[in-house]
């Protein structure tokens, strides 16, 4: 029924390669079938202003494509100046990734992560916030490495993956196509214990129902499973 | 256990004033305690460019705060360069609208609805929501009574309430107080027919259970259901 | 002869709500008319960068408009990228509000004034004048309340109102209609005491006599006259 | 009494050169001691959008200083983002030569004054608008010559000259060091007929009376007088 | 003497890889060493205004950098508000690119290629130069083979290659380190039958002689030979 | 052959008016012919933010036209906004000027350059770093003569003219006529010790050979040694 021939339930093919950038402090590029993004972090050695003198560190992101990511070229984004789309998803991603940080241990240090899509295939969010916890991690591990930190500033994992309802039936991680034409569009946001971070569900055309949100955030709890294993191995590549 | 003293179920005093602006061909001061929001509603002859030639109007909105609205004083902001924070505000406003226009019996016109935050006690962007439907409805049906339109291009209501999980309990409408220490913060758009527009649920410290959002979900339905019948009252009373 | 029956030297029904606003230090709802003006106050403990080390206070206005509190809706605009006429207009509101602050006794400190026009109906910067001049001296008495400057540093009341000849005849406090009509549109700010603080004439389509400009500032001196007794009303309300 | 040891009543030197610059329809380099402004003007064969089908021309100003025109150096302003000031000036010096204009002869053209101060030293708005008249002159002469309208579409002259209350002495046409101390500043804008186009009046430190206004009105209709007999000079010089 | 051991006149390890994007008419990913740029070309159905109705086509570039292709992050640039290096680069990578576009053949319509440095390690321009007529070659051959033009609209290739006096003697495509510590840093863009299109040689700290710009030359006719070979090889593996 | 009549090797009549401008520390009104360039330097007391605390000096030019310093009517560009086109000439003016700056010398000062065209008719560009070195040079020695530097802060002189291939010929010093028809654009930087600072050359229409570029060399070298000679005599003009 799927225009993939996937099941309701699966995933695409997943991977994630971390480490692929040379001069950031983490990175990894991360593929949902056709979406492409490469995540780098940044770590500052000064915190955002709003907290000077507190002792806590603090993870934000920024999300850009590059123009010709998508079927029709688009107009480059500056940090100011950003579509209110882009600006929802950079929060969104930059609230999940907070979640995991241990931000009283990380301290007086900032780190960014960059999400920019090399090639767009539905899922850019859910595949910046699942690749951007394994550059975030790398970049904790390298400030951990410099034996400035106690322990290692990173709490848990956190992963993200889409879920809609389309043609009727609620299906996982919508690639371009489907989500085109679903009737409803969720993004989940679920930690490697299972609990929840983010739950974002719109109505498209016509309103849903509870049911139908339960049915949504049982596949998203399934698909951010699998997840957490790939991220899991992953960082276990980093030696 | 709440600030105010209110029940862990019960709403702020909520007030609908339609009619409210002289110019507008629909308005309504909404008031959820000491959140004011003026909601005006304009309607526009020609749609937005990607409908030329489609039949089809729309629907969106714009969300402002007076600088001294809050606590300390905010900078003014225009249509370009609005803060990420307002742009997800107006985005969710106009989508939660959009869903109760009639959009082929509106033809080729654009609504728009400002909500204009006067004075601001958490929830602004719920009491705009729910305070934008009146508005929204009163312009629509000034187009019905210019007789240039088959039936009123309105499909049922829309209403929004916060919901947040304070002191580890699930409180209803959250007032500015309760807001700075929610652990979890969501927002619920619920049509009058019980059926759900919008989830939105961030944890804001530590992630939370889905036991917590279902008691989250309980508490919305409720409060929707008590705007629904304001908004009606409101409604009548236009005459 | 006026639209509005009115006698060529009467002004419109006007009311001073003083303490409108919540969280501002000073406030107030002025209506000249139709036309409605949001004041509020706004205390900042330092002043602008070019008064640092001086000692001396500093006080300035920013005025703006719903977007649909005129006839048609216009675009929201921020502290950067005011029109034209946006920016003359505080700047004349600035000027006119600081001939009353006592700046040495104010000390380093700002107070900024808001004028956002709620409903426009002609005479919008006159009536920011006339309200602001109100919220302001309650923000100052704020200041001196809390025993942290010697007197009270406000010296003397200023008020404004629009003069313009209509139809060939000065006519005091004109409204929207006449505004659109008037062959010579002037603005008279006058303090307390009759003295004048800013003269503005401008011809509109011809030019105008030295004996026009006379009677036009006749008019101006009984307008503003009626406005000081209203404004020391409203700041005795105040207890 | 005045540091240039001028009358209280005399201009300073003035000097008005048509026809300076290569490429413009109009132009003159207008000097009034050491203030340099090149006024420039351009004839555009299109009106402004609010004006197509009405059969009416325009005329609009800009205002520009070159950086080091002042003594310390002033970033550069583009048309759009120019200071509240330079807005102010331009609004005036469009609005003054507008007077000027027969806009149904000029039919459905515009001519955009610019005016860039060389060298500033008090005075630049109203040296700009007794210069940018003669570069108006020649502009509207082009377009006579051309044979596409009926008569020059040019209706009396106009010139503008500042007083102030200096050292509590009316004075005439101040420098910058008048004008860095005077207690009231004033601009005039005056026909070559003796009627007002503007009169902008403004307290500096303290308000003013109406008898000092009056003084002021006296001395500035001998400087614009003098103003127009020079202006009148230079346009017959251009044959 | 070069710190990574290559010859005077030794080009760094380059690859092309033609069609990397899916979504793209033309693309490329280049490489020389570790300077890795994503080449993008989209084929636009309409030219830029100045072209209308003059029967000829357009070639133009954007430049980016990926915020963390550096070694510290640099903040993302829109189209609106790039750096002058930025633009000076994007200008020159047009207008490299142009040279060889049969804009006849072509007909009305527009080639943009993006150049995003996704990592950079020096020669980012002549990179994006040589990779981006590899994505123009592949997009302009799409037109052709939609046989909506008579010829292929190419006419030769084009690459370009940097040189620098590096401890004072001339050597062949800069990497990082060599172009922080270079005397003379130049840019020479060559077409592939050996003619010029663009020299730029820079002083970076003291002037340099006839004789060394008669190297650089040299150095830069045999790089770009090289590349031309490789930039044939490329093309071919198209089919 | 050429429109104006020169010889193939002939420079226009050129100007070099030092101490123009009342205000600034150095100034130079330049004119090449009908070009005309209002050349200011200011004198900053502080460096940029890279070279606090390195004990070194910088310059830096801004490039500007008045609106109707052209043919057809130009937008004003501010500091911010500036188009490519603008940037890239101020670059080439400021690192022109700063390879005669002896930075250790001048110290942690800054000397702005600011190079605005009265009007154009083709080189303005090079008429800017020629005149803009006299404007340098008076700077300069203001510092100097403050007695607050040990030594003269500049090493050397630098002019720049163009140089282009002209109906198949190479041609000295190009006016816009030229300008607009030339097949080869090329600017030469000179030391007046004869040596390089910038070789900028560009095909426009078609490539071109080593032969022509090294003819195009001859004629640059000669022209800037006759400009250097006219500096010379402007400086010591200044006493």
């Amino acid at each position: 029924m799927r225009p993939s021939g996937r099941a309701l339930d699966a995933l695409r093919a997943v991977s994630l390669e971390p480490g692929y950038a040379k001069h950031a402090e983490g990175s990894c590029l991360v593929k949902f079938g056709d979406t492409h993004v490469l995540c780098t972090a940044t770590v500052e050695d000064k915190p955002p202003p709003f907290l000077r003198n507190t002792g806590l560190g603090w993870a934000t992101a920024e999300y850009g494509m590059l123009p010709r990511a998508t079927h029709s070229r688009m107009r480059r984004e500056a940090k100011n100046g950003q579509s209110g789309r882009t600006q929802e998803i950079q929060r969104l991603i930059g609230r999940s990734l907070r979640i995991v940080v241990d931000r009283p241990a990380l301290g007086e240090r900032q780190i960014v992560v960059d999400c920019d899509v090399l090639q767009a295939d539905g899922g850019t969010r859910t595949a910046s916030i699942t690749g951007g916890y394994v550059a975030l991690y790398q970049a904790a591990k390298s400030v951990f490495d410099s034996k400035t930190v106690s322990h290692l500033p990173i709490d848990g994992s956190v992963a993200a993956i889409s879920v809609g309802v389309y043609k009727g039936k609620p299906v996982l991680d919508l690639d371009y196509d489907e989500d085109s034409d679903a009737e409803t569009d969720a993004n989940f946001v679920i930690k490697g214990d299972g609990r929840l971070v983010e739950v974002q569900a719109s109505a498209e055309g016509a309103a849903f129902s509870e049911a139908q949100l339960l049915e949504m955030l049982a596949l998203a709890k399934k698909g951010c499973a699998e997840l957490a294993e790939l991220q899991q191995a992953a960082i276990e590549s980093l030696g």
